[in-house]
């Protein structure tokens, strides 16, 4: 059986983790190669893991004719550009989320992904983690009956740096992106209407930035259903990352993964652990997970479980609530 | 030690609660006497307590002046007109939830109250709660820190008749209408914005009776903390009453009481009991230390723990959600 | 309907505690008088509730025709002649555990009782705490199949003064009592051989009065199934009441009891309550519902769930732990 | 850096297992060959991991100058006679436990290794999870104070078929031994007596064998603590691995892993996730740890963290368990 090669586009954190993910967990695909902005990134990779090639530009990648698929992790404002060249290659593609900040230029990688006819995954790795696709799993299996309440808690240990909200497009763009992407995913039904209430109450720099950084989003869906995020960028606790979904048959409810299940009963209390500490430690089981299914789509001409579709959503969800707040009103989709 | 005398007018489930609560609990208190509009629920609780007299209407217990108390445990219509009464007469007031469905005959209570020097305590029992008290000591306490996300779930096992909706003013002004003082306990603040995100997907005559019975409420508080309140008439595992909060040093989550703490693991997984059946099983604490409370504010000329005002605010933001709903937008109060 | 007139001898922690439960939760039953061997005790429980004897002697009561049963609450040394006693006068007897720390007297007692035809009841009150009572119906209905293994753990939050330790019969007697019924109990089967692993590890001052304070015990049932209890005299933590059941269907796991279900997240963790402080709060609600029953076996002439046979076996097993750790080696009954 | 070179002998369940954990998780170690009784799943094994040689018999991998160390996974009853042979040949050595039946092979092995100068670790794989190394961690930081009691559960998904239990030397040679191993991990003490409450309560036939598959085993330290340890081959919900340690300042407690952190409430209760299902599942990430400990003991001369000591303490603490059972006493070590 012929190994899908794949080229990695960015050597950062994200990269380096599907680098890593792909060597140890994915044996029906193989890394040919890898590039980064910075080339020592790229080089320190392909050391650790044994990558035979290691190129200069990510449009040597998109030459290369020995590589059928690319994995898109570069900055956000690359991804879309890039996409698309990838697409006019001839490349399947993995693109980190978002694809980008205007809805306009997600349409456009769609457009050229279908033109080309490759397949495109976006990386909503929350879809695959173990305890919110077991959620889905039970609303799939009609054991919650009809969906009626979504609720999504999401909150980040610490806050990004304030100047870094511009570059991200901001809370919503880069951070509640995933829980519109999860709320989707789990009504099985498109947002049509949100209102965004939201604060500066962790960090006065992010407000000076024009951002905010505590939430709650109210919800409509399409199917009827209802739903609420709640998000705040720094949980003196740590990584919050809990779901809970009401049906006519009951509810399940997603509770956060620990270090360890072990309680200390002492003078002060019974203590248990703090959640695991941020995205890399909770999520590294999905990220796992959402390459062998990118790989599996590719290798066995299946549909890709999230798509450009998606990742246009979720923008289109996350500029509503951008708007929402601006407009102190509900925007509809 | 003088006991204080108490008459009670309503002799229906929370009228003979209070009842027990008393005789059984309130050393310092002593049930003089209890009327009913049907009068052979007085004496069916009065036999049963050992109750000295039964009145044939409220206006006798007004009238004796063995009595320094009363509880207003009558149909809701009645609280406004029936208070303004006791105050006139010079009788401290116990007053079940809610006062009024009017913000104006809340407010001539209140004037009442205030132009005759009795005492008001209103029935939002849950505030006594062991669980929810707990939350408020945390807060308090500075253990959780500024306050900046109150997140309550409120889920009932069983909807009313749809004909409730009608009498009850809606689920707002019946149901929710504890939600919004415990909202407003928990922040120590006042409600300033309410967005309701409401729907009927229990029961479909609900929604013909005009009322809503699923609810995602989005609330804004004027200290800048944010808050949202879930609602459902029917949850099919019962009765679901918790209470998170977050602030800068972290959260405290109150989850529901059960039955017995014993779990049972077998073939089918590992299985434990689901919530309290109803507000009577769940709140019963409550409903107890809210009378100790009351009996203890007149007795010790000590100011009650839930005031007319508080009586007076959730009404206004329970209007204030209805509007939303009706009106598809937040309102500001 | 008459109600049964109870006479209480005692008016220490525990006669009162009944005292209070009587006059609050058991309608059909009426206390008739009280005595203590400090007069003061009785008076001032008498007044409290509104008792209407005070008896100068035990013997008074046993007298006294209007008093159709007893509560023996009086010191343990003087329990068992009470009961024989008061079985001669024809009164109902409930006597709290242990019956008497030797064999022979409980024997006597089980006697007494049987040919003056009264009821006995033996205050082992855990057999009706909410949580242990529901793992016995688990096995009564069949849900935990046939049983194999019961495990116990009892743990106090303080040890006693180490001079208790003489006269309490030490901690096999005085403490794993309780255990030692709650295994038979569980089991439905007596038990046949005893091997009691104990130290003493929390306080010398124990050992030196040659008690232990910390105790491994392993059990055989006549049943075939096997037990162990794990005692210590001291948990930092507070007070450890913990009962499983593995069975060929799965297992029973009754957790601890706290004051609220809170839990705080902050950076050290995630923080719940410790168990409810000690006997008299984790058990109130079975001291109630023992005295219930009590009275119901009385007025109703249905046997005692805890007869005289419980009081005999509880003592046997006790004292073959005491011998077992002086042997060095396993007893069999 | 040069890479430790391995041979693994025996290419079975475990053999495998660890073959995947060196490739993908230990960089500083490289399997450089691989052999089987059965020579067709050792070339399968190499195959799937890229793995360089396939021996015909493990003497040439103890003749191969290339291999600095060698995995014994062969079957129980070969482990001794290859250590024995692997030390002569001065290859460093990781055997699967146990190391052999007899306390006297396992003084051998242990004469050699120590002759040869080379380092030896025995397979208790359970002392690097997660949850059980966290409560070791928190004993030696003086968290739980002075150890008094220490508990262990631990129960099969399924028990093997009676015929393995002559094999395998019976239950507590088998199961049981990681048991002891981490009791007298956790208390930091050897056991110096041992007394075994052993049924057959599972499948008649094992009782037919010879050999129990229920048992509570109590267990005196030799630093005074007491200790317990209760198994069964069978319980209905699967596979339960949980610890508890007594101490003069609190417990630890370590419960069961699941395979989601789900919840679901429905009209049957509150339902979550039995345990992983078995050792392969429970234990993965100690499987992985034990193997990192192993080649950084070799490769920076660091000594093994269970020892050769570790693996005959606990055949000698089973042994005396069995005699137990036979003579129906406690036994002194």
């Amino acid at each position: 059986m012929k190994k899908l090669n794949i080229g990695i586009i960015g050597a950062g954190r994200i990269g380096s983790l599907h680098a890593k993910s792909i060597t140890y967990n994915v044996p029906s695909a193989n890394i040919k190669g890898i590039t980064d902005v910075n080339i020592d990134n790229a080089k320190k990779v392909a050391f650790e893991l044994g990558i035979e090639r290691i190129y200069s530009d990510y449009k040597e990648i998109l030459a290369d004719p020995d590589v059928d698929a690319v994995l898109i992790c570069s900055s956000t404002d690359t991804h879309a550009d890039i996409a698309i060249e990838a697409a006019k290659a001839g490349k399947h593609i993995f693109c980190e989320k978002p694809v980008d900040l205007t809805p306009e230029k997600v349409q456009a990688v769609i457009d050229a992904v279908n033109k080309a006819g490759v397949k495109l995954q976006v990386g909503f790795n929350r879809r695959f983690d173990h305890n919110f696709s077991a959620v889905k799993g039970m609303i799939n299996d009609g054991k919650i009956g009809d969906v009626q309440v979504i609720k999504i808690t999401s909150r980040d240990p610490l806050p990004p740096p304030a100047e870094y909200s511009a570059v991200s497009g901001g809370m919503f763009l880069d951070m509640t992106i995933h829980d519109f992407d999860m709320a989707m995913f789990l009504a099985g039904s498109e947002v049509t209407e949100v209102y965004a209430n939201a604060a500066c109450l962790v960090d006065p720099a992010i407000g000076h930035a024009g951002d905010v950084d505590t939430a709650v989003i109210s919800l409509k869906f399409a199917s009827g259903a209802i739903g609420v995020i709640d998000n705040c960028r720094k949980a003196a606790y740590g990584y919050d990352q809990r779901v809970e979904v009401l049906g006519t048959k009951g509810a399940a409810v997603a509770s956060n993964d620990t270090p360890t299940n072990v309680t200390f009963m002492g003078e002060d209390g019974v203590i248990s652990d703090k959640p695991l500490y941020f995205f890399l430690e909770r999520y590294m089981q999905s990220f796992r997970d959402e390459m062998v299914e990118f790989v599996d789509a590719v290798v066995n001409d299946k549909p890709t479980p999230t798509t450009g579709i998606d990742g246009l959503n979720s923008v289109l969800v996350a500029l509503a609530a951008k708007k929402s707040v601006a407009e102190g009103k509900p925007i509809c989709l």
